[in-house]
């Protein structure tokens, strides 16, 4: 079992990313193809060991390119050249830290889309407070969808979520600004009408509720999804920021932090968002994992297990059929 | 210096409303017209005090009710009323902490649109971690804005960061999902080349970077502008959960979290988010608050000291100069 791990484009240096990928293959027993330069790869590989190998594919897409200009122009890319090694069946998954534009792009051009699937969308396993997960989904993939799209991301992130995370019945909620049903904007009521006719759905989630793992996935426009992750990332930050300050207010507080220092690396852990890396770009024929641009070498290994998690519970596969029993029983139809 | 304070519609009691209204009246030195059931209101009000009036209007508006059904058919709730008196005269401001889209409708209806804006918005300063504010617009007057509607909103907050928070000259941002110039959904995309031709326009703004205190006004549709703040209040609380987790987790870190009640009261007090509540809508010609619903007195006395200051430096004024200014220069029709 191969997974090709771009080596290029996050904000760490490639020999972070890479530790990552020989972490994961220890940790879960992968193969790990590293894409990207061969020279700087090479020094960071063990020394004769057939787990792992290189696509040389150099050349590197920056914040700054834009999703068509990475298909047509870089085409040496580890992006694209990543890709290529999935489609071809050399790899199972790509799992890539670089602008998200770019792997979307490289994905849908290399890999194309599912049947029934009109546009991708990103699927992340978001932490609660409860100790549960919800899938959020479009994470950022898309930055104009249509209700038809909102559907779809629901109909692939519950299956995600049942095979996946192992939620038996996964409930369904949209992601807006109210409970109310007359709340929302244009996109957000036009999708309800959508939703509505989908096993498991239970009515709109507002992003503060989202952490406190009431629902199973929530479904957004991925313009909207994006801007609800970096907020929650900022009310994280403004959060571990006010305590630290507290916590060091005084000397003596620092000497009452130093004995509670167990407590406050459990915190540390908890807080870790590494923890979450690795989100798959549902709707393409072929596993593609976006992982956060600041994903260290711990954020990396766990972007490998995600896309180890979706190979094993054949999560193509499944997604491929339920949209097509949806297709059959007219439901896409009907919305229409 | 009257300011109106509807004592209904929020999540907490009458009674509980009412006692921020006292409190700001012995901190601010206002006087305080309490506008819902009179005979809820009378027994939570010192006898033969002056500075209390009541207006009595005692139809509630709940969350279910539409903005149109508000006007139209709620004339006797302290929304309508409250904004009544201010369009008399009788009051120099409304605090609320009802239905967003209630009071937007009231606002409206009773006091008007500023000439010049299309579309009001709701400006929030909201904490960062260097200590500074930023202001927020829209934070969810509106659902579905023009590119048209962030621009006066722009205008609009960088007058309110200017007079009310006292900032020099400040700066303007785009709310987007990349710092990239190609990011961003069609909206984003359109507002970014009206927001170029203001002074302070600094670029786009990711919602993780909003609470760095990095710039001063920060511009998005309303809908998105929701969706972000309770996002971040997400985050706030998942953190907050965490630490709460690993504080209690075994005994001795129960008794080492005693020992450190002081750091950790000033920690809470920090997160404490009533010493945000109360944000203008911007745009109408009246002063109109709206408070969060859940606003306890403190929540409720703050969002009145923001009413007495946007009175105290003119803000009305200094807004409906500024936007007749970039009507002489032309800015609007360039724009269009």
């Amino acid at each position: 079992l191969s997974i090709v791990l771009d080596t290029q484009g996050g904000d760490n240096p490639p020999a972070e990313l890479i530790r990552g990928g020989l972490l994961a293959a220890d940790e879960y027993g992968v193969d790990v193809i590293f894409a990207g330069d061969e020279s700087v790869i090479q020094p960071n590989l063990p020394a004769n060991d057939n787990r792992f190998s290189i696509i040389h594919a150099p050349e590197i897409i920056t914040m700054e390119d834009t999703p068509a200009e990475t298909v047509r122009r870089k085409k040496n890319s580890s992006v694209v050249q990543g890709i290529k090694a999935v489609r071809q069946g050399r790899a199972k998954a790509f799992v890539s830290p670089a602008n998200t534009g770019a792997v979307m792009a490289a994905s849908l051009f290399g890999l194309g889309r599912m049947k029934g699937i009109e546009r991708p969308g990103i699927a992340m396993a978001l932490p609660t407070t409860n100790g549960s997960q919800v899938v959020g989904i479009d994470m950022g993939a898309n930055t104009d969808s249509s209700a038809e799209n909102l559907f779809q991301f629901a109909i692939m992130g519950r299956v995600y979520a049942h095979r996946v995370l192992g939620i038996k019945e996964p409930t369904i909620a949209l992601v807006n600004i109210g409970s109310e049903l007359h709340k929302g904007n244009d996109l957000v009521k036009q999708a309800r009408a959508y939703l509505e006719t989908l096993p498991g759905f239970v009515g709109n989630i507002e992003p503060n509720r989202l952490f406190d793992g009431e629902v199973h996935v929530a479904v957004c426009d991925g313009f909207i999804g994006n801007i609800l992750l970096k907020a929650a990332e900022g009310g994280v930050a403004i959060t571990t920021s006010a305590l630290k300050k507290a916590l060091t207010h005084r000397p003596l507080y620092k000497l009452g932090a130093a004995m509670m220092r167990p407590a406050l690396r459990m915190f540390r852990d908890e807080m870790n968002l590494s923890r979450f890396g690795g989100a798959p770009l549902l709707g393409v024929r072929g596993i593609s994992i976006v992982t956060h641009g600041h994903s260290n070498a711990d954020g990396i290994k766990h972007a490998i297990r995600v896309a180890k998690d979706a190979i094993d519970c054949d999560l193509l596969e499944r997604i491929e059929s339920r949209v097509q029993e949806h297709i059959t029983e007219g439901v896409f139809k009907k919305t229409k």
